[in-house]
């Protein structure tokens, strides 16, 4: 997606070979405008897939999360996350460990709003080890539902999260992957280098 | 803002005489139509008051925020909440008791999202006690901006958060406002009895 690779050259600041900070429009500051767009391309995305409701994870994957819901008319539920869960009845848990924070989180969702004959389609703000997803997978599955695929708005490429879901047959639109942060530099998968004839 | 009071009817659940839940469509599920509507209502009632960023607290406060930016064509900027942070440079922060979880949290903002010329519109999902907004607007006064109003999407009338913002010269647009919650029933403030003749 073009606009949102226009805006992570401009607007991301790459702090290591692995930390991309795009808080400027996507994970504190949003830009509505960029959200509605990137809300529309997963609609375009998934609209064959048959989805009947939106997941996401909190805080960052609401904004896109609720502007695909609208687009393709479902509704979205977004996952809570916590250090630890005081015993809850009608809660649908699964834990995720966070590489970047160094803790394991529950994340839970309220299990009336999973149904077995759901079509999940999860979305989230990053890709990158795959551990969100991955805990975002397991509750759909423990709920009986189905995930009909998994809307990424930006995919670390270099880390291999999104090679291992693919590999399980799940369908993963990434809307910008990056191949490299090395040197300072945004690098997308995308950009071939010309071959020279 | 009818089709709100409606929803609340139809789909709230009365626990108590002080608590409503509505994570069917507000804060759990959300229902991605009702957010438009409600954003497009923020947008309006704040048309003329010269907003140049919102501001919302995660998570719930994240999609009615979204869709007010996007209809007032300005972006959004969301406080993190924390138990602790650890000191970081470059943060506003502000503490904000919960009385339904009763813990102190730390809020915050980093401040390069709001500057000194800026109106800043604060929306959130639930007022009773004001806790949070007022933590908010503590961010905005610390950033040397100015409150340009605070948008609520349910407003517990019956508790004093409100009523002390409003003294204090903020406006403050409460999409629903509920009256009472009592013998599990929600009556809202404009439900004037009818007065017979």
């Amino acid at each position: 997606m073009k606009a949102l690779q226009n805006k992570i050259l401009t607007d991301g600041i790459v702090l290591s070979d692995t930390v991309l900070k795009v808080d400027t429009f996507l994970n504190h500051q949003m830009d509505p405008v960029l959200m509605k767009e990137i809300g529309e391309e997963f609609a375009s995305r998934f609209e064959d897939a048959g989805i009947t409701k939106i997941l996401t994870i909190e805080s960052s994957g609401i904004a896109p999360a609720i502007m695909t819901a609208l687009k393709l008319n479902v509704e979205m539920v977004f996952a809570r996350k916590r250090k630890s869960l005081t015993l809850q009845d009608g809660l649908i848990t699964s834990k995720v460990y966070s590489f970047t924070k160094k803790e394991e989180n529950e994340i839970s969702v309220a299990d009336k709003f999973i149904q077995e004959d759901d079509v999940i389609l999860i979305i989230d703000d990053f890709l990158a080890n795959g551990q969100a997803a991955f805990g975002l997978m397991d509750i759909v599955q423990k709920a009986g539902a189905k995930v009909g695929g998994i809307g990424i708005v930006i995919e670390k490429a270099f880390q291999d999260g999104g090679k291992q879901i693919r590999q399980s047959g799940v369908k993963v639109e990434s809307l910008a992957r990056i191949q490299s942060l090395s040197n300072g530099k945004v690098t997308f998968v995308e950009d071939k280098p010309t071959v020279e004839v």
